[in-house]
């Protein structure tokens, strides 16, 4: 039964939502610079035959919506065929309503297929069988999934040891869509984590530095961000539950970083001594290389370990935590402002409760430097729906300037999750068109919104990350 | 003045909204799945006689409301006659308007006694006299209030050292609808609590135990968890600031008891640790009997001394508290969890601001093996309003399943407030027909969403709590 | 260009929202309870002279936009001339749509200067010049400043050394608004801060005492109480991050209050300690002479120390902190109460994830005695706008009385933010109109609607201050 329901004013309920995201937002390039993308896939220009590959596999939001339902593992990451596990994901998509996987769903069908049938057990069977058709030609390759929607510049997100090999040769490549990555060395951060002196004797043969000492794993990492500055990156990530801001010594770090390399386990206040050390190290690097940094704060994250140790990371078992975010990460931009070497600098934060707290703390630091110099980023994981959009949004509104917001990202691992930036777009155009309506804000000004609509969806990013040309 | 005010679409606001209530939910039978009602006066079939008794005697949500309008406690708790004290109620109501109360009390005069007057000062001798004549019949005796509701099943609240008599002989009984009971152990839990070497005394007299040791106190707690099991009890409850969750032996945790029973004081750790494994092996318990369990958490009681001192307990001195609940809940469920020993189980927050952060954890553990196996319990106490609960359904929306949800509880002392089950339908209805309206979601699947709305108000909880038949 | 944005019915959505404000809200007089006046100007009768001098200069509201934007200091706080600063302020308002500066901007020209214009780069100089020709006559003096607001009473706020001078003599002149003061003790609790000892120092000059002892300090701060009681003072202030609660005897004070004398450095305890007893004395002193205190909770402070060292506190450097606020808050409040020395009480915090916390914590201790005795206060600060003073009158109304409530202050520290107190009125009859629309609130009700509207305007505050005649 094909429906309506992503209809071209989805979302738009009133004529202002409506003029503003046609005029001003939906024609707009798509700068996605922040995801979770395989540089390789983009390179082999992938074609992924069924919606399963390219669509559940990896993506952990769909397979927890899944469990809740009461499906077997079986069907979300075991020995099932692909076919099957499409179905069963198909039968759980009715109960998602008021889920933001209920809206995804049908827009990505929508737009990438022309599917307009509601996905359920019914409609299960023939909409694989006809994206499976379509999945199977070079037309749904890889590179042309990202052409359809419009993608003018997309970064993934690397550890410091990855060669950027990838990412060399589609430089070198025709592909139009620039691909640069984002530095992430949480790895080399999180040194209570198992298996860190492993990663740090990685990190050394990365830099092609033995690493020993603390000054050692400073200079193997500044090695590696000369090497991904090389490769055209502007732009790094740090996931953290918190930041870490406590006194120590670079002499203090020497022996904390020599005791855990010699095997030995390393007290809470050790930790954090080194944590807050290389961290301000990272931040200051960035700074000198003239980056952006990211933050994403306050996942709690693992929770069920006996499916993390089945499973691993990133399969579904995380969740929000409840940190106190605000004394520390002051603190920790203020160390860096005051020696004037505070980068741009954009933070996420996943507990919705602390929006007013980032939407305030950005101010503390936004000095008439650069415009919108320290962003509060848009709603995250959890957060990236209508709901937290709208938060996050109203916050960074009511305690900041939404004008100079760099707007939306995916942060996917699913190539075919681009039309996210149109769900943020059409929330963003709707919520100025409501206030318009109510006489919040000037009708006669439409213009002048409109501009903002396009800045925020496109220009301001581009201005912000000044790599790109 | 008779008014329309609690008219047929009270709360729904389109025709959407209207279709779902008076279609799918408004005969669904009522489950109470946790309340404090007091089983004596369902077995005895109390006939109350007036408003007071069973309206505002017990009530703290009144009693608040009537102090913080500066009514003399004379009036709410002291010696003050019924009827004055109704007087002095009635001359609040209007001043609790956009305060849950102002709704309930309509909607509570409606439902039992057709009152469409609004009650205020003038009305209220009228209104006090009229339903205190139908209160004093048959006709409003304890169980035909249940009647009147269409009540199918509820859960009263016990401790373990109840002897459930009231409760075996209501089975026995010719009342047809069930009563259960929830098993409370928080005196158990709580050993830095006044009194609590007196309650282990009682508790061992209840069991037949002579409580000496921590292995005693387990075996105690375990013959009354079969007790409650062969008196048909399959639920248990906890009302917690926080969950406790330190690292202990059990060899730790045996010498704490003791220096507990030898009336010694317990150290801040020590209490942690005795917490921690207590609610373990309670939670470890409850999952060999099959129980679900409840976590209440997140509440600041008894905050003005003065006022507890006189009155006790539960009397409206409570509050909400901003404890961390994260990373300790996520601790406490995974180590069940790891052992395959973690029940069904729902958690209720009373503090807003982690709202999100429950509706993510239930995620953690939601493993495909029950469906909505792990529960975010609907708006509690001071949430029980339509802002609360829409900010729950939203949280639980946005980040699991609401067609999983289980849906209302009234929590209620009292026999009048079952109307709390229409209200949430109403506001559940509405939410839904909303966005139905904003074509949110899609107009052609109201046959579906009426049978979520079905499964919320009735049938999930009904296959969730296996024991009812 | 000339709009029409400002209108009549401005924020206003239906009939019985206009209603409501036209007929019962905005011909109430405003008593602004709190505020960051100055004394002086209102007793020289300033005459301003041009917009930036009223208005920009001192607004670090105004002054973070226009950093966020990208605008040098120079503009800001420099050296660059009125008229240039206003026009970069001018420029910057386009871009703040959403922020509540948009709105107090076009409110605030509309109401004082008739300018129905936007304010913007085109439009700035007309402005300017048109408004500055105003200022610059006596009809736009900072007394007739407030006579066109129909002000009836301010509180500014004062350190204990204030000598109250300008009080005095505003009190023998006939200018008929009332300006009364809030005792703001800050300086003497914060015993970590910079220049403690310096500022005790005055403090003994103000009061007298050579303080060499904390019960010399009592008494100077005792003595200060009674010199602003005698001087009509009835109010206080606190500005806190959090409530410090701790364990301390007396004489642990006395031992720390000396140790501080010698310039000694003071451990994180002592501080505690020191802090809690001053706070308490200071508390039950109020109580003494039946005064009101005030508590502004959560607020984190002077974030960038590097502009803070260059421009001093209050300069746009502030967020909002994510404190731990309720047990210290309900023991402290629950001690003074324990021994009946708990005064009238405003509690105002600056992160709305605690807004339920406030709402209920004062709950606990309206105990009958006095009609709202302790009060939520107003959305404070960054909150200070629609969505947050919305999101107050909520929590306070689904968890207490609003119609007890006294309603709005403006904290300002500029002669043209009064349109605020309309700012608020409009939002709150709004919000009711609203519900009255729904059916959430009966429309029969509307007389009664409109009394607790004019209550919370004005008679409320009126009544709670009893100070006021």
């Amino acid at each position: 039964m094909s429906t309506n329901f992503i209809h071209d004013n989805f979302l738009l309920e009133n004529k202002y939502a409506e003029e503003l995201y046609h005029n001003y937002s939906k024609n707009q390039p798509i700068i996605d610079y922040h995801n979770h993308l395989s540089p390789q896939e983009i390179l082999d220009d992938t074609v992924y035959n069924n919606l399963t590959k390219v669509w559940i596999n990896g993506d952990h939001y769909k397979w927890r919506a899944m469990r809740t339902l009461g499906i077997s593992e079986k069907f979300i990451t075991g020995d099932a065929t692909d076919k099957e596990k499409f179905i069963q994901w198909a039968k759980t998509v009715p109960y998602t309503m008021r889920n933001p996987l209920y809206h995804w769903t049908h827009l990505e069908l929508s737009r990438y297929f022309n599917v307009t049938d509601l996905l359920n057990e019914q409609s299960a069977e023939r909409i694989y069988e006809s994206t499976s058709e379509k999945l199977s030609t070079q037309d749904y390759s890889c590179r042309n999934l990202l052409r359809k929607v419009n993608a003018e510049l997309l970064c993934t997100t690397e550890d410091p040891i990855d060669t950027l090999v990838h990412h060399q040769q589609l430089e070198k490549s025709d592909f139009e869509v620039k691909v640069s990555t984002a530095f992430r060395p949480d790895k080399a951060i999180l040194i209570a984590n198992y298996g860190y002196n492993n990663y740090i004797n990685s990190l050394g043969k990365a830099a092609d530095i033995n690493i020993e000492s603390y000054q050692d794993l400073k200079d193997a990492l500044k090695s590696r961000i000369e090497y991904f500055h090389d490769n055209g990156c502007r732009l790094c990530d740090h996931g953290l539950n918190q930041i870490s801001f406590v006194t120590y010594t670079e002499r203090d770090v020497e022996i904390i970083f020599k005791k855990k390399r010699k095997g030995d386990s390393l007290s809470k206040e050790e930790t954090l001594k080194f944590e807050t050390a290389i961290l301000l190290f990272l931040s200051e690097t960035y700074h000198e290389f003239g980056w952006v940094q990211q933050f994403h704060l306050g996942a709690l994250r693992n929770n069920n370990k006996r499916m993390h140790s089945i499973l691993g990371p990133d399969t579904g078992w995380d969740s929000i935590g409840d940190y106190s975010q605000a004394e520390k990460l002051s603190a920790f931009l203020n160390q860096l402002d005051s020696k004037d070497k505070l980068t741009k600098t954009i933070i996420y934060n996943l507990n919705p409760a602390d929006n007013e707290v980032m939407a305030t703390m950005i101010g503390n630091f936004n000095d008439g430097s650069v415009r919108g110099k320290i962003q509060f980023g848009s709603g995250w994981w959890f957060l990236d729906q209508k709901d937290g959009m709208t938060k996050q949004l109203n916050a960074l509104s009511n305690m900041g300037l939404i004008s100079c917001f760099i707007g939306m990202l995916t942060d996917s691992r699913s190539f075919l999750s681009f039309p996210r930036h149109e769900y943020f777009r059409r929330i963003l155009c709707n919520l100025l068109g409501d206030e318009i309506q109510r006489g919040e804000l000037p009708k006669e000004e439409m213009e002048w919104i409109g501009k903002m609509v396009a800045d925020i969806s496109y220009n301001n990013a581009k201005q912000y990350f000044s790599f790109i040309k």
